[in-house]
């Protein structure tokens, strides 16, 4: 399968920050988990994994979303971020639901989720970001969060599964104004970025990287079902 | 006039709270500007002046509303507070700018306010217990500004004013919802102050007590025109 | 008495930043409670007010610093808060114990003090900044305390007093080393100033010259007795 | 080799948790990492990855610790954590230039360490657990390290190396009044433990527990040279 490469192509920092960005999406997107969902040929115990680990992520992302939205700079952007985490939240907490009962699993699935070591590990980088960082680089370490789901979200929507959980998780993203959204994110990304020094843009540029591998480790320690090591 | 006494009682840690933020209470709805604004003989300045220094608060308030939901002990508790900071931010938006304009002053009035020595020792006060001591204790800060208001509201209701824009900003209570939410924050409160150790239920309760007489000395410094000393 | 002029004059932001401070730390050294050091005419109650909100505000100052060296850019930044931090705790604890027994007051006096309206300002604006800014908005909250501190030191050194435990209180000052100390701290501050934004400049010139008010008010309200004010 | 267990049993809340510490506890002395130590089997250059990854988690280690004496309850527990964060960094710093020398590494090895995944994980997670949530679970993210720190060197001073480096090393565990210094704060563990409810207690050995994990997977990914996934 040929990946599709983004086409909406940004200027400014966001558009920089996108080409260092581009090479690990690719992965993703060439990744089993993602080939696995428009094939249909995902075993749906990996996804439901993902299903548990993303409710645990998507709850501790919506938190650092409203610990930077305390912190911005401007109320247009504590407005904006705290719109997003209301959305996070609010999405994943009714989707997430109707796709564990699809698939049959107990419904008790998501209540208490045991984060993968890189569950773990992305929600401590991005939370401890957020809380120790300047405002710039707190917003570098959520965006490739919204920037990259948003991608592969084009991804797939474009090429579909024939497996009807999957689709019905893939018709999430569609129509939703989710991109718009994201969109005005970086819109404000890119005016910050005017502002601050040319040490914080590096700095914010090399959290984005680590946190799009953490991206990838995401949908691979999913795949795998990593486990901590067995110690007493 | 005699100052209506709220009547819905509470039972628990906040039932405790309010007899002891009670007085202090009752001696915001005998202040001028309260009585004045139902009597009608509020000076327009001093409302003005409360406006812009409203408007500072409420933006900073939401801010930490934020910040708590970012560490709230239940995602529960996190959507909650997230839903109580984008309303902030929302109803006070519009209305302020309504009632500038009623009031026949000039339209960037609230655009960039300085606030007064009390409205920047409150807002400062809230944030630094928010963002340093326990979540509970930082629940205590924000809690008097969403009670008390709540209880004026039920009063300026009850009594009205003969001045068309002081009786805009009261309709502004009537039929909001805003009692049922606060109530349903109380009740998280009380399931809290349970689970909490008795040292950390006191210094909450010192806290709202700081945060109840800040309450006061809010509408006092509006309506006295409270200034910065001079110097250079 | 003709008040003193800093001598040592600083290059860079520092030297811009003082040319703004410097105003508002003359009209401290005339104020009476300085003069009145001098002459040994300051009434000890006054001192001792001063002493008992010193406590308080040093050891809120020295969380604020400690907050600041956890999220410094370098761990040279964090070692020499940390060291400031461990300092002002230390000289503050022996020395506030002796001038209290120097002037007869009761022992327990600075064990739990209330602080005043604007002790509990200053060390509150101080807080937030430290806790919701940037790391230089924040060092510039905390620069005023030690760099204002340090400058009436040095005119306190040289004009002496007649009252043996305010004489006590400004030996503490000479051949310190503190005044090398903060000279460390602003070239560091100065280093930073030129890879951060002007935007960023501007407010932390902002912060920096209100907890320079804040000094002032500090003194002022120890001189004056300020109290809260009387509700229930 | 038998391995040697702790000796100086606890009370209190400290005591119960040690129980549920100490099996892992006892794998981490079993590790080949720290018996090869002692053997003076351990090959010198996972030893150096050890220190140079050491380096990264000590430095942002003394930085929770500042981030934590910060809002500490009582300034006596600000003081010792303000001491052991200065305490740890100064000594980090010289010994491991002093062992990277006894090596013959190259002198610029700890100058800029990427961290490994474990360690950023390891790092990420106290860093987060000090800034979101209470006083005391913070407190238990950090005193896994202090704590199996002190007990491992206990058991390395007493069986000590043929390898002259780390027979260096282990010294500096000896005589430092380090166990102590441990022990006084697990006292203040304990004297808080008293105060918090038990729900914190309970959050707070998970953390704990946690970061025991984190201490015998941050020794294990040293010693097998833990990479980041390839990716672009």
């Amino acid at each position: 399968m040929t990946v599709q490469v983004a086409q909406r192509r940004r200027q400014g920092w966001t558009g920089e920050l996108w080409e260092a960005i581009e090479p690990t999406h690719l992965r993703i997107l060439e990744h089993p988990f993602i080939t696995g969902l428009t094939t249909g040929e995902l075993a749906p115990d990996a996804f439901l994994r993902f299903l548990a680990q993303d409710t645990y992520y998507v709850n501790e992302y919506a938190r650092s979303l409203a610990a930077l939205s305390s912190t911005a700079p401007t109320m247009a952007l504590t407005r904006s971020l705290l719109e997003h985490a209301s959305g996070a939240v609010a999405a994943e907490s009714t989707l997430h639901a109707e796709l564990v009962a699809m698939l049959g699993a107990p419904s008790d699935l998501l209540a208490r989720v045991e984060p993968s070591p890189t569950a773990a590990a992305y929600v401590d980088f991005v939370t401890a970001r957020v809380h120790t960082g300047s405002f710039f680089s707190g917003l570098a370490a959520v965006l490739p969060c919204m920037w990259v789901y948003a991608e592969v979200g084009v991804h797939l929507v474009a090429h579909g599964s024939s497996h009807p959980a999957y689709q019905r998780w893939i018709d999430n993203y569609a129509g939703s104004g989710y991109l718009d959204e994201v969109d005005r994110i970086l819109d404000d990304v890119d005016a910050l970025a005017q502002v601050v020094g040319a040490q914080e843009r590096a700095r914010a540029a090399e959290i984005a990287l680590t946190a799009t591998r953490y991206e990838w480790m995401f949908w691979d320690a999913a795949y795998a079902g990593e486990q901590w090591p067995a110690l007493p």
